[in-house]
């Protein structure tokens, strides 16, 4: 039975998520504050920490570390319209890096789903491979992934939905 | 020829790389405060930003979001003893995180060199793929993923050795 998603305006469980599905988030602003921050708390290298020093590097100024990248893509998830009904993160496939990302720029997020699955071992939930493609305010990709995912089903977050929310 | 890494104390370079290299780091400890910090600015979930939520969890308390995780495991990349001539981050393949990060866990990478090739494009570097192991203090493994990074080549690091750290 095919289901209305416009049904369940507070969030996308995994009866939503048939391939094709999509959704998108953003704007969401990189600072050069943060670069800088994060930089000195986990990648001291010249292109994240210092910005005369960056001038010099092949990147022609600061740029953020792939960890805040990816930290921006969670960010981001969180910001999905209409939210996903997350349960867990199950770990990621090929995440790609092609272009750098700067101070002041403006990222996007969109997910797609390629695959669902049921679990095997949660009857309460199921396995979502989602497409993840961030971009910047030119359209040019920052970063490419895939995330696999356990989602929430829509009965179990109907009957107990503080169970869903506190896993 | 083979390369004795004996002699170049000051950083691991391509042609050291052979598969079968491994360095490794930490302790590096994450603290409460930190994972409440990356959850109320990336991943405002319950088990990240609520010790008291937390509790009613699957995870029954507190646990490091993935993008925190992520970031621990760059920390302890430019804590490699010694460290390795990376260039840049080209990628990752397939990470996973099979068990949960605490509070005041003690976490430590392993990583080590599966293959490594020429790069097409540029001579003065290369391209190694490493796996990479994050374990706890008690030999539970919380990341594993492959990265594939370009390393300088000792040749360029002894001509130029200011180009390859801004680079």
């Amino acid at each position: 039975m095919k289901e209305d998603p416009a049904q369940h305006a507070e969030a996308f469980y995994f009866e939503d998520l048939c391939p094709g599905f999509a959704a998108s988030s953003g704007p969401c602003r990189v600072t050069e504050a943060e670069i800088l921050e994060f930089g000195k708390r986990f990648d001291p290298r010249p292109f994240h920490v210092d910005a005369e020093a960056a001038k010099q590097s092949v990147f022609g100024g600061l740029v953020a570390p792939g960890c805040l990248i990816f930290a921006m893509r969670s960010r981001l998830v969180n910001q999905l319209k209409p939210p996903i009904a997350y349960q867990a993160g199950l770990g990621l496939e090929n995440m790609q890096l092609p272009n750098p990302v700067r101070p002041e720029d403006q990222l996007f997020l969109k997910v797609e789903c390629i695959e669902r699955r049921e679990s095997k071992s949660r009857p309460d939930a199921g396995i979502v491979r989602l497409s993840n493609v961030m971009t910047n305010q030119t359209g040019e990709v920052v970063l490419t992934m895939v995330a696999n995912v356990l989602v929430a089903k829509m009965w179990v977050a109907k009957q107990s939905p503080i169970d869903m929310r506190s896993e």
